[in-house]
Order: C-alpha cells, then structure tokens, then sequence
C-alpha cells in the first residue's frame, strides 16, 4: 500500500458515528448559547501572517502557524486562534450596528503542536464574545453561559469551578507597590508557572526572574490569600480605586444573588496573554480524580486597536471543543447517539415493489421519518439480519401483496412483532 | 489604517446575518439528507499533496491549490475537493462496515481561482456519495435527491431540469465505432467545450483534436440525437450490451414511475472528470432568463483504487453552497431569517431589579424562549427605541413593582400592548 489512508498527526477524521457524537455537542452548546442570544458568526480559515503577527502571541505565530504563500505571493496562515479575526470582522460594522454583540463561531484552528491527549494540530474552538459593553453584568453573564453549558450537558456543580481574578486590581496593586513594568511582567509570568514547577525549584526561579526581595515577598503573601476580601482590603488603601472596589463588590453580591457557588477568586490565575485589562477566568475540571483547566477567558479593551481608535470593551472565551468532550467523557456525560428510529424500506418482488417502495419511503419521510430505500436482495431473513447489523429497529417490507393492497408490513426487529399499515 | 480589514481577495466574511442564512440553506439540505438516512462526515482540511497528485484532477493540484510545507517538512495541500479525503477514509472501513454508505458533508474547500461571480477561493462544498451499490436504484435515488432539495426550497419544478448520460454506455459506442484511446478522449474533450466555443469556430478544433472524418461525422450526429430511445438503438447493434441496455431501459421506466419530468437525456453532459464510469448527470436552473448549470455527479468505480483492490461503487454529486444559494435568491426562494420573538429583559432599578431580572430572563430561556439580559441604561422609551433598531418585538421590563410583585411586564413592540406576567 503505496499510500497511507490514515489522517495527518494530530488531526482527526470524523467519522458519521464521530461526528454525531460532534454535533450533539456543539448543537447542545449552540442551543445554550442563543438561548442567551448569541449569534453565530464564521470567516475564512486563511488570513494575512501580518494580522496575526501584529494581534495574536508570538509563540503562536512563530512556533506553531501554519504558514503558506498563495500564488499571488501573499504570506497568509491558517488561523491559529480566532480573535484576530473577530476584530477584523468587528472593525467593518461597529460604527453602524447598535451594540451590543453577542457573538459566537466555532471554527476549526490550526496549530503545529506535539499531538498528545487533548491537543490536536486541527482543533474546533469555540468562541464565544460579549462585544461593546463593559458592566458587571456582562462580566457575570461569561459565568452564566459557563454555568448552563455545564447544566445542559447534565454535569453536577461538584464537577467543576470557575476561578477569577482581576487584571485590574493586579494592576493597581502591582503598579501601587512600585514594580515597574519589567518587575509586574514577571510578577505574572512566575504565577502562570507556578503550578508547573515544582515548588522547591520555584523559590529560585522567582529569584531570579524577580530579583527584589520585598517584592517577592508580596508576591509569595499574595499568593498565599485566597480570601477576596484580603484583595479588597489591599485595593483600598490605594487612592482612585474606589470604582474598581465598587465594581468588584457589586460582582461578588452578584455571584451570591445568582448562587453562582461554583466561581471562586483564586490568586493564580491572572492569564497569560497580554490583552486582558479586567476580569480573568479559567474553568477547572474538578472530580475526584480529575483536576485539569478546561477553558478560560477575560475582558479586553482594545479589541480593534489595530483599525481604529474605538476603545470596544468586551468580554469573552475559548474552549476547544476535543478537550471538553473528554471531560464529558470522564464524566460519563459525553452524549451517547443512538440509531433512531430510521425505517429501511425492502422492496422484495420486482420492479413494480420497487417502485411502490419508493413511494412507501416517500411517505414516511414526509410523515418526519428517516426512510433508506433498501438496495439488499435475498430472502426476508437476511435482510432482517443486514437491517439489524446495520442499527434498524423497523423494515418496511413491500411485497407482491403490499403492492396489491397499496401498504407496507412494518416489521419491529426489536419485538418481532409486524403490522400491515395501509399507504397514506 | 496600516491593516485592511477585509478578507482574503475571493473570501467572504460570515456575519451573524450572514451565518444565519447559510445555516437556514445547510440545515434545509442537511435535513433533507437526514430523511433518506444520509450521515454526516468530516475530515482535516489539510491532506497530502500527493495525495491529491494521485487522485484529483491535474489542473486543481497544479495550478489551483493551497500548498504549504509544515514544520515537519510534509507537503500539504488545503483540500481543493473532498473526493480524495472521502476515498482514504472509507478504505479505513470498507472491510468492517456493512454495506451501503450514505454519506454527506459540506466541507470548506479551497481554490486559487479568479475571482468573479459564483465562484469563491474559499468555498462550502456540498459532497453526497452513495456507495457500496451499483444497482439502478441508486442512480435513482441521486435524481430523487435532487427533487426533494428542490422541493424543500420551494422550488418550482420548471425552474431546474437533470441532464443525465451514462458514461459506459458512451465507451460502448465509441469502441464499437473504432475511436482510439486518443481518439475517444478528444471525442469527450469536445463535447465538454461545445457550449464553452462558438458554433462557426468549434468545427475547426472539431477538426484539429479529430481528424478522421467519418469519427466527425458520428460526433455531429450523436450531438443531434437528444432522443434516449435513439442511444439505446445504437447501444443494441453492438454484442454483449445486453445488460447495459437492460439497465438504461430500467432506468428510462423509473423515471417515468417516479414522475421525474425534469429529468432528461442529454448528448452534451459528459462531465469533465476521467474516473465516472457510470451515470453522469448536471442540474441546470432554467429560468426564463437564467440557463445555468448548477451542480453535477455521476457513478464512479475505483473510488478505494489507491489503497486496495476493493472494487467499491459509488455514485455522488458535488454543490457550492454559495452557487446554490444565487440560484436561490434569483428564484426568490433564498430563506429570509425574521429576528423571531427574542425579549430583552430589561432591568429599571437598581442592584435588585438586575438580580430578579437574570431570573427572569431564566425563566424564559427554560421556557425555550431566546432573552438577551439587556445592559441599556436610561428612560423605557429609549430602551425601546434600542430594542426596536435591534429587531427585537419584546420586552420583559422589571422595575422595583415588578420586583415587589415578582413579575415582569411584557411590552409588545408591535402591537403596543403591555401585561404584567407572574414569574413562574
């Protein structure tokens, strides 16, 4: 065999059984999500290296793009995350359209990574954006999709957690306690890894990417206080953070009134991207054996920077759907998709039973059944052998005296039993 | 502005208006293939370049596909078409699965084309194949395919017609009549372009690309013949088409017991592609002023060729969605998507109204409804102004009475009407 029939490492075929499983789960998602009214978007896969290079991070672009010159020599790449797309979408309408935007797109991306469990080279990521409104409530709402994407899948609240923080208040406490722009880079880079390396190693590390010790003790008492209220306390004896108290107050009352119990302040998620200005998420797989980050997002502010001075504040996530159908299979929720109902029609004399079978099938699919027009031959019981191999639970048969009677005998292979059912 | 923020040259952007019709036109396909017990497959974007070199036709490879080379150094092609991806898939399963595959899918292909009207670089591709049958019925079914989708659109049957020829039926007569290999080629090679060339200079390239005279003389008088019953006189001169002629017979009969008038025998539809061995068939609208084909197919029978000696038969056809779709909005018939009967819960109070508002609009979404937590601020009267320029024809009002009361009022924007509704 000359040619391997197997996909390229790290991307998948789906199969109809795969993509049934698929499209339960993303249609279960669309569904939650445009009960809230959000509205699909979609774009094209390829766009300009130079939009990327200039929005998206540089290990992605670098590293882990795939990158084509098209034959009239434009340097293009198949996208490897969607926002830089959004804003370009974005930027063509959001002078005329009223705002807000609820937006959402489940694109296939592209990223040359080492394929393991869980990461794909092409993946569906699911993007899900609040555009042209920076309240509380908006904020919340990131909380409250997660929290009916769980429900709608049937997965307990014990099995997950939300975990925030506020880009916002590091960066006034940051900015307060004198770490210059240098020292807070850092001060975020070491809370992204610090549950990547192992903690006698990170004393060191933090020294060195961190060289102040007064500093680095604020980082290690920062680290420590997983009590919003400590955070609050700290906020306050800054001067001029009376409205990012305010606003973080009213969201933790509104994380009670809503019983969102599940959305926690946690210190160690910050994000590591760089265009977060205010709230940060990341959502946590959380069983008894399970302890894994799912998906997460963040309020940004700068959304069109790159094609006008429109300072559009939204809010928004990424989760990729491969990742999350895991969970749902640890769970024990991933949907299970079952044959149906679908009737194969037999046609079982010559070519006047074939031609009433096709009306037969005709008929019941305009009744709203799945009808396949059989193209087996042979005796009744293999037939019933074939239909069953293949998940039917009901053949029509349509012999001689069917066509005689203008009907069909709908034979039930789970119960055996059969019934002559006149035609219209 | 240093960044464009258009799309690709030949790309389109999908804006939720946008998206929702073709969601609207896919679903209505896909819920038509649904009812005949099609199932939906996917596959990566990006497959081998020789793959494509070995399975698709020369002109798509060389001077029409997307070719990049990844980060471990694989020549990789964004597929042009499906067919090839089909074809390594279904020879991963062909010796498991039980017999016929109906399968379908409407993948994003790509093409470096010019751009011009129909035709994108990034295109929608319906692709349905039936295989693992080569009986009669299964030609059938692709025309009755064809009707319904045109029937699940509303469109008129005088608005389409099916042209259909039969590939082996062709072979036949032309080795009968002593055409070459070459010669036999250039025979289909004309009839191709015979619409693309005009009549005063085709018989001069008629000439060039065939020279014997008599051949020429057969080309012009199997041009003339659009009678089927002619074809099948020819075919009987020659020994041992029994079963060919048995077979367009058949095929002539069903469609008559189908009632399938659209459907006719057409000299000129040979499709461009070597590998239809079987029935060929192009849909044409036909308008009063529009005469254009809109999609073809036709049986093939080395689809698994590359990876095994499995003779597996199928039959198929291919559609761009947005082709399809101008069909459809020159007819009329493109479905237009209504904002439908999304609220807007709009809070009026403070802290508290917000609070019983989110469970308002809670209620309505479990109650299947579409809410939108609304984050206007200001007068009702401008809350309605913003509501109406957003296509809304509700709104679920909740001020400090409606908390007291829990309640909502429901102003319909229509009508002008408002009622107080009970929560729950």
């Amino acid at each position: 065999m000359p040619f391997s029939n197997q996909p390229q490492k790290g991307m998948q075929d789906d199969f109809p059984w795969d993509m049934a499983v698929h499209n339960r789960v993303m249609g279960t998602i669309a569904g939650l999500l445009r009960s809230f009214h959000y509205e699909e978007y979609d774009a094209p896969v390829l766009e300009p290296l130079e939009l990327f290079a200039a929005k998206s991070s540089e290990e992605l672009v670098r590293e882990q793009a795939y990158v084509l010159r098209d034959r009239g020599d434009r340097e293009l790449v198949l996208r490897p995350e969607m926002t830089p797309t959004l804003a370009r979408m974005v930027s063509q309408i959001s002078r005329e359209r009223p705002r807000p935007y609820r937006w959402y797109s489940i694109p296939k991306c592209f990223r040359f990574e080492r394929p393991q469990k869980g990461r794909l080279r092409e993946f569906r990521q699911l993007n899900v954006d609040l555009m042209g409104d920076d309240s509380v409530h908006s904020d919340l709402e990131m909380f409250l999709l997660v929290k009916g994407l769980m429900a709608s899948f049937g997965l307990a609240e014990a099995g997950w957690r939300i975990r925030w923080n506020h880009r916002g208040a590091l960066n006034a406490l940051l900015g307060h306690r004198g770490f210059s722009a240098d020292e807070q880079k850092a001060f975020y880079w070491l809370i992204d890894r610090v549950d990547k390396i192992a903690p006698e190693a990170f004393g060191a590390t933090a020294a060195e990417k961190l060289p102040d010790a007064p500093k680095r003790a604020f980082l290690e008492t920062y680290l420590a206080n997983e009590d919003v209220s400590v955070l609050l306390a700290w906020l306050r004896e800054i001067p001029e953070t009376g409205e990012l108290c305010g606003r973080l107050e009213a969201f933790q009352r509104l994380l009670g009134s809503v019983r969102l119990e599940r959305a926690v302040y946690s210190p160690r998620t910050v994000r590591g991207l760089d265009y977060y200005t205010g709230l940060v998420f990341e959502v946590y797989a959380e069983g008894e054996s399970i302890h894994r980050a799912l998906f997460g997002g963040g309020r940004y502010d700068k959304l069109l920077d790159l094609y006008s001075n429109d300072p559009l504040s939204g809010i928004g996530f990424g989760m990729g759907i491969y990742i999350f159908s895991l969970f749902l299979e640890e769970a024990g929720k991933l949907p299970k998709v079952e044959a149906g109902d679908s009737v194969l029609v037999q046609p079982l004399g010559g070519e006047e039973s074939a031609v009433f079978a096709l009306q037969v099938a005709e008929a019941l699919r305009a009744a709203g059944r799945v009808a396949e027009f059989s193209v087996y031959s042979g005796g009744v019981k293999k037939v019933f052998q074939k239909a069953e191999a293949r998940g039917f639970t009901q053949v029509a048969l349509v012999g001689d005296d069917e066509v005689r009677e203008k009907a069909y005998s709908l034979k039930n292979l789970k119960t055996g039993t059969q019934e002559k059912i006149p035609l219209g």
